[in-house]
């Protein structure tokens, strides 16, 4: 193997290639990045346990003087490569013992594994895509995700479910306390139901962060897998078995709604986060639907009022809402985290809040963009 | 107690405030702010077991309508504060149980602790200052505290020593294996030398950080004590308590110095950055000498050789320096993060560093700036 690149170029796909890495494996070589060199072409390859990146590199700074494969300890290759300031870098095998790298008055050589001992990685057949516009998946990835579960009982919560219909894809996220709905218009396509794992998404959301235009991205599925394909990506991950719960009835009908208001987003946030100073941080009982408990009530005279109490003391605060196209006094206990993590991904300046009564969910939507939906489980009211 | 005052006005007090903040004490009350109103002024205190600070607020939207006393729980009163987005705020006590803070449609109470639990706070006596540009003093401080002990068999390394003779002062800080060594021109005053904690000089530092200008400062010594007076605040330390080492013979006589090499300073840092990749992160024996090792070798064609070599691998660059003033053959190896540490605090784009040989302290100095001198101390090379 001996090869001369762009610095620049390279650093470019090891930062996409840093997604896929295994950060800490009993398996050594996972640790490390496939270098395949052909006759024209340069291959990089990562993979964990969830994850598998391939990254076809063409570029016309690419020299190929001899062909060759070798795995190099991840981490510190690219903290390297990183670290350099020069234009161009020459890479070359030592004794298939050592990769040597060369670039000006700098000789770094970094010991190797062996090629053979990297499992070959079992792509998806690049047959039939779906189809999907980067700045879309981004985005919908980003008003999904937050949503899922950290750690719970049903596994299945760990990851969003995408679900297509006709020209509709529908991604569901919950923890089952909240609940966030985000539509998609895509090309017309056989149905199909998938659950991406949480934390793949946030790779490929970090991945797809420097592409800014409107790029086009291939999706290729298999029972037990995803690949993304995108320029010269393959961004494979696994996907989680089993079936995702019935969501369906958890957004309440519009009828049903017996109070809905429309506030101005910026001054509900800053008061959620002031009211949230003095909240009891959880409850002994229900953790997490209770974290950062505050309380919203409506009164005769349609002021809202947020208010709040822990050890330290207490607080209250009237708001004004913009709009109020439904009314009725109402009562009602939530988490202050959940209404600022769906506020955080409703656009625009204005949302519309939609209540049934006190003891049931809420609805979250913003004034500009329907195709997103938050939905959040109230917690019961000791009084 | 009841008065008004600017937000932006109190924040800014609160700011400095917090740097003398305990945040866990076994002693409740000294987690609070304690804030005494009198007829016209209102004064803030915060102390932990290294410093006190005390705040005189004046301003002109301060409206006292009654006078009195408390304590607020530190934490939760500053992030209220920070949280409001009110131009005024009012503040008045609850039947002496509780503070009510109020602006806008905002209500927020929160438990006090009895004022007469609040130690009171034995500050120096204002006479006899010594006198010190804010700026200067910043500076110094940044200069020398990164390179005291941060834990060491001798207590006095975790301070800086301060030694003023006639006009000079010198600030001397070390770990035993570096030294740092700054002298600043001063107004004539009486001999003096104490060392105070590098912890409480972090925190004056961070606290004289929103001053630009070339504000006074005005310091008063007592036995145990160093007080700081600035604009309308008190920033107290204790001082550490013994003898610091002499250091005089140190710092190697200028005519002792077989190299003397020139170098350009970020070019010596990005070579060290790099080097450092590949360096054991510690060896076995002296832990903090060797953090990051790294071996600088001048051979008979004046070129200056930086390497290193760890379990995964090896590197090695060739550094051009400016100049060379006296030169010797010379390997010496030294923790790459002491050499970095110096290199960052010495200012201009040229550094001078001077060798005796390969087993003795080197120093460190800006070309432009001839009152900061680094000292590191080599470890023993096995070959």
């Amino acid at each position: 193997m001996n090869f001369t690149i762009d610095r620049e170029i390279l650093l470019d796909k090891l930062s996409i290639i840093s997604h896929g890495l295994s950060v800490k494996s009993p398996m050594k070589v996972m640790e490390g990045i496939k270098i395949d060199v052909t006759e024209q072409d340069l291959f990089l390859t990562a993979s964990n346990s969830d994850i598998s990146i391939e990254i076809l590199v063409k570029d016309s700074s690419l020299v190929i003087q001899e062909s060759g494969k070798t795995v190099v300890p991840g981490k510190t290759f690219i903290d390297l490569i990183k670290a350099f300031d020069s234009r161009k870098i020459t890479f070359f095998l030592i004794e298939d013992k050592m990769l040597m790298i060369k670039a000006d008055r700098k000789e770094y050589r970094i010991n190797i594994m062996d090629p053979n001992d990297y499992p070959p990685i079992d792509f998806v057949t690049l047959e039939n895509p779906f189809k999907i516009n980067c700045l879309d998946l981004k985005k919908a990835i980003e008003e999904t995700v937050f949503a899922c579960a950290n750690n719970n009982k049903n596994p299945m919560l760990l990851g969003v479910n995408l679900k297509n219909n006709a020209n509709k894809l529908v991604l569901t996220a919950t923890n089952s306390y909240r609940l966030s709905l985000k539509t998609i218009d895509v090309e017309t396509y056989d149905p199909f139901e998938i659950t991406v794992p949480a934390k793949s998404l946030d790779e490929l959301e970090k991945v797809l962060e420097s592409y800014e235009e409107s790029l086009p991205i291939e999706l290729y599925l298999s029972k037990n897998k995803l690949l993304a394909k995108f320029n010269d990506v393959l961004f494979q991950t696994r996907l989680l078995d089993g079936n995702f719960p019935d969501t369906s009835n958890v957004c309440p009908k519009e009828k049903d709604m017996k109070v809905i208001i429309r506030f101005n987003k910026e001054e509900l946030q800053t008061a959620l986060n002031r009211i949230a100073i003095l909240s009891p941080v959880e409850a002994a009982k229900e953790k997490e639907i209770t974290f950062n408990a505050v309380v919203l009530k409506i009164d005769q005279n349609y002021e809202v009022e947020l208010s709040s109490a822990n050890v330290q003391g207490a607080g209250k605060e009237i708001i004004i809402p913009i709009d109020t196209k439904a009314y009725a006094p109402l009562v009602i206990g939530f988490s202050s985290k959940y209404l600022l993590d769906a506020l955080k991904v409703l656009s625009g300046n204005e949302v519309e809040i939609l209540f049934i009564d006190g003891a049931k969910q809420f609805v979250l939507r913003s004034i500009s963009d329907n195709t997103l939906t938050e939905i959040i489980l109230p917690f019961r009211l000791d009084n």
